[in-house]
């Protein structure tokens, strides 16, 4: 993951172009992602899709011509979305259209102007605090014009039609929590997905931020709300510090539920936001009228670190640990939701254990707790709770009870309730 | 508010009598109050409008015709509904008849006895433990005899049936927070309400406590329990120590969620008892049956602050800052129910706030929470909340959402629900 | 109850055989306890009726043909269900069928195998360590033959089908605490139901743990399932320690709501466990399918106190006061439960107290409180809720409002809710 990583970084990607197009077609040496072209002018719910920004070179230069902001050296150095411009300019004009963090000297600040049409420069402040008087030549070769917005979706078959949903955003230039370890940790989970055997179907796709989710949304709503049981979205799950958690808007959806319970057993220092916290698509996914059940686990969050959206949220933040870390949380959440079942006991009272080599047969002192787990399993198994519930109840991590189920349904002590759950106020419980 | 008060100061009011009646008369020159006359010997419910308590004069004199104990001097000093007296007697008859606070020496209790025939003198406890051996001469001029229980009534009409009730007490002899404060409070908010356009109608009641209440109940309740979405019982709400909130039974009802919405804003250290410490007439108007939706919002409590229910509860006692601060608190629980709707928010996904001016073009690290508070009321406003529902989630007060609301209304992106509510267990909830 | 449980006490029981059955008919000379005998091989749920052990003799001797350890000394020297033996080996070959305790060098444990055939002899870890090299006989003389289980049923008929259930159980031989205090409790229970009037019918068993329940539920549940609205597990109820609670699998049964507010009122620092700890025979009264609201209400908890489950749970561990504190919070819940009924206040708003002489007539700072409790039973009593939610929301204990609500309802202002109460979760409640 972290090498796939470092091949996307170079890329300059904003919500359209060649460098959305690039790291794209770079995924699909992955997985067999399908690429869209929504052209500009698209009218997306309330918005629509803008034209297309080209970006070829961009600097400042002095008077010796010397290029002192080089958008080659890194391409947060201009405004995304900026309009071209050729001018020499004082320094005191120039300040207008500089952006630079006074707090930290050191970074380069992440900014963009997508509805408005202007242009600019980011920059250190160390940088900027340095410039002398003068004139400087500002220079972008830059271009807005009628295209397309692309994102790419990858549609993996499963058994039944109901669906799991996973969304990562392509639209961030060149920083690596925020946003590369998401279209990452997507890629992979892509193929570990498409290695198994599966109940559920998976709808991964990798889109701009915000109007890249509204024109999804706008184009699947209604197959999307039918179909979708559980969804994550996939952002800043690359560094190695915390795992946070952000609901959806209900915060009681069986994506809630399973991400919960894992975070809650693997990871129980967690960091549980609200939905107040939120920032990204799940500000389109939870909206009102398109409520789909998507939750956020994530490493550091977004907005809560110090290198968010600046240059410093580089290659050192996001470590292979941290990918794998935030890889294998989403993973077990996948895995937990492809093992949730609504279990019921067979047996009227406790089955007798012992004679199905389930149980210690010299009762001592201790031996009644070896078997807490199986006979708390069967004791929970009523044919209301699923898996995620009886987790919860019974106050032990799912990975300790797959083998548990496995062996009391091969002892035909437990099947999977297959009657009408229609009360349960979670719809997809249980499926 | 406090000219009124101490206006009204004076007068000795008691259940039934001509004090009660000056008191609605003096109101009368604020607010077009109805006064209502209700025979002795009415039943009411469980009870009878008892008969007509009028007190000329009352004094305990010396053997030298000296008045130590003088009605004219404080009203409090005569236990209320005495039955009249003229005898000589001796000090250790006369203490059968005394009443006083060992722990407040230089307090006069306030004493009643509506229900049983009898008479007594209140005085501070230290003059009566200055009272030399001796005989006594013993004086009531007062008449218990067949007339009326009097209240006022104010009904101030909107532009629909549903209602919002006020009721507060004038059966309180010279005591100011208790009680003076409620009517005088309850005068203003009458005024407040005539001034301004108003979607509910007002029922507005000045009563003797108990048997005020209960007779008015007894005389309304069908109309009461069909209309009333929310009431307040107002009373000792004019010092400037605490802000208290008594809940109705149920504590869940709209004028609940509306007190505790403001109080938790506006006032977060205010002082929330139970109804459990309930004291007044939210005894009747929450009783199985009646189950009113009404609730206390208070200053100091009565029974909790040590001057209550004695002469040291008087003009000192009562603020026109503490006024002030009561009636403010009860007024914005009124506008906060006049603006509380069920919104719904008219775009599928988040709307384009900056096309309308609503938004900054540079997004940059801070841009995003400056429009925090739109975005989140659009988030929530999903057809079944309201703004009650969306201040607590949000944790916005009220006060900052009202020009939000029309910001965003004027933009056509947030509409009233007007669909059936019918499945929402509060029912008065967005009326 | 102390002279029963020591006169019980020396007995050799298990889960089949004549010292269940010498204990029964000890039982029988207190009250008229029905015996019933089920046959060897009898299918129950799960498991099949084991058969009955005997068990005359048993000892090891040494090399001089003395007892060393000795079966007639204490019954907890062979292991539960022990298979004849008489043979001579090492002490090698010994140790392979010893018992232990390292961290209890004097306790004697307590062991058996029911379910497997095997021999064994339980001893002090002090006396194992001190068996010197050499040859042992060991010597059981005991049989497993086809046979019976037997139980003991008690039916006490009231004046309704409805029925209270108290189970416990007669199968572990010389203990104290766990387990004689439970019969011995349930004895004395049984003679207090007995002696005074009952809206309920009490259904009684005195059981082997585990098979037994097993049993006697393959014979009753549909019967149990129809008519039981609460019951107690009664075990570990004999000690002078703690108060213990462990609730139903739901925990929000009319059983666990009286045994609640009874310890809650009465022995507030009772210890709550989970149903998570449950060890007894609520394993099966509370199996998914099976259902029953039975909780155990106990005093120290077995497997949570240092001598369960060896020789140290013994006549010095339960004493008369231990016994008198168990059986008195069991009798609590019942008179509770005999107690517990949906009241109404018949008055609309408050009744006047005072003219039926309830009620002080003169009113002074301090009689607001003195009646308190009849006009918070009034309050409430709104035809929804039980005496139990009545004395939990009020915050006093039914001992204090068992007279009140006799006042109340002598003078008409209370009656019993007759009305359908079908939309109440808990079935129990109010019967």
């Amino acid at each position: 993951m972290y090498r796939l990583l470092a091949e996307l970084f170079p890329l300059c990607r904003s919500i359209t172009g060649d460098g959305v197009r690039e790291t794209l077609r770079t995924i699909q040496g992955q997985i067999p992602l399908r690429l869209v072209e929504v052209p500009t002018g698209t009218q997306v719910f309330d918005w629509t899709v803008p034209r297309e920004w080209a970006i070829r070179d961009a600097h400042i230069s002095d008077s010796n011509g010397k290029r002192i902001v080089d958008f080659r050296s890194n391409n947060l150095h201009v405004v995304g979305y900026s309009v071209p411009v050729d001018r020499t300019i004082s320094l005191a004009e120039l300040q207008n259209h500089l952006y630079s963090l006074e707090t930290m000297p050191d970074a380069i600040p992440y900014v963009t102007s997508y509805y408005q049409e202007r242009w600019g420069f980011c920059l250190t402040h160390r940088q900027r605090s340095g410039l002398p008087d003068g004139e400087y030549r500002v220079f972008i070769d830059s271009e807005l014009k009628d295209g397309h917005l692309t994102y790419g979706e990858l549609i993996i078959p499963g058994e039944t039609d109901r669906e799991i949903f996973l969304s990562t955003y392509v639209c961030h230039p060149s920083m690596a929590n925020n946003e590369l370890s998401g279209p990452v940790v997507a890629t992979m989970l892509a193929r570990w997905i498409m290695s198994r055997p599966r109940r559920f179907t998976y709808r991964i796709v990798f889109i701009p931020e915000t109007i890249g989710s509204l024109t999804y949304l706008s184009r699947s709503l209604d197959r999307m709300k039918e179909n979708i049981v559980a969804g994550f979205n996939l952002t800043c799950i690359g560094d190695d510090r915390a795992y946070s958690f952000l609901p959806s808007r209900s915060g009681s959806t069986l994506a809630d539920r399973a991400a919960l319970n894992i975070l809650g057993h693997k990871h129980p220092d967690f960091i549980r936001y609200s939905f107040l916290d939120r920032g990204s698509d799940e500000r389109q996914y939870c909206s009102p009228g398109v409520d789909l059940p998507v939750v956020s686990v994530m490493r550091s969050k977004y907005r809560e670190y110090p290198e968010y959206h600046t240059s410093l949220d580089n290659l050192d933040l996001v470590t292979p640990a941290g990918l794998q870390g935030g890889f294998s949380a989403v993973r077990d959440c996948l895995e937990l939701l492809e093992n949730n079942r609504v279990y019921r006991a067979t047996c009227l009272g406790e089955p007798q254990l012992g004679r199905r080599g389930l149980f210690p047969t010299v009762g001592t002192r201790d031996s009644h707790s070896q078997v807490a787990d199986m006979l708390n399993v069967l004791a929970y198994a009523d044919g209301t709770k699923d898996l995620i519930d009886i987790s919860n109840t019974i106050q032990a991590p799912v990975d300790r009870l797959y083998p548990i189920i496995d062996k009391l349904a091969a002892a035909g002590l437990l099947v999977e309730q297959t009657a009408d759950l229609s009360s349960r106020d979670v719809v997809g419980a249980g499926v």
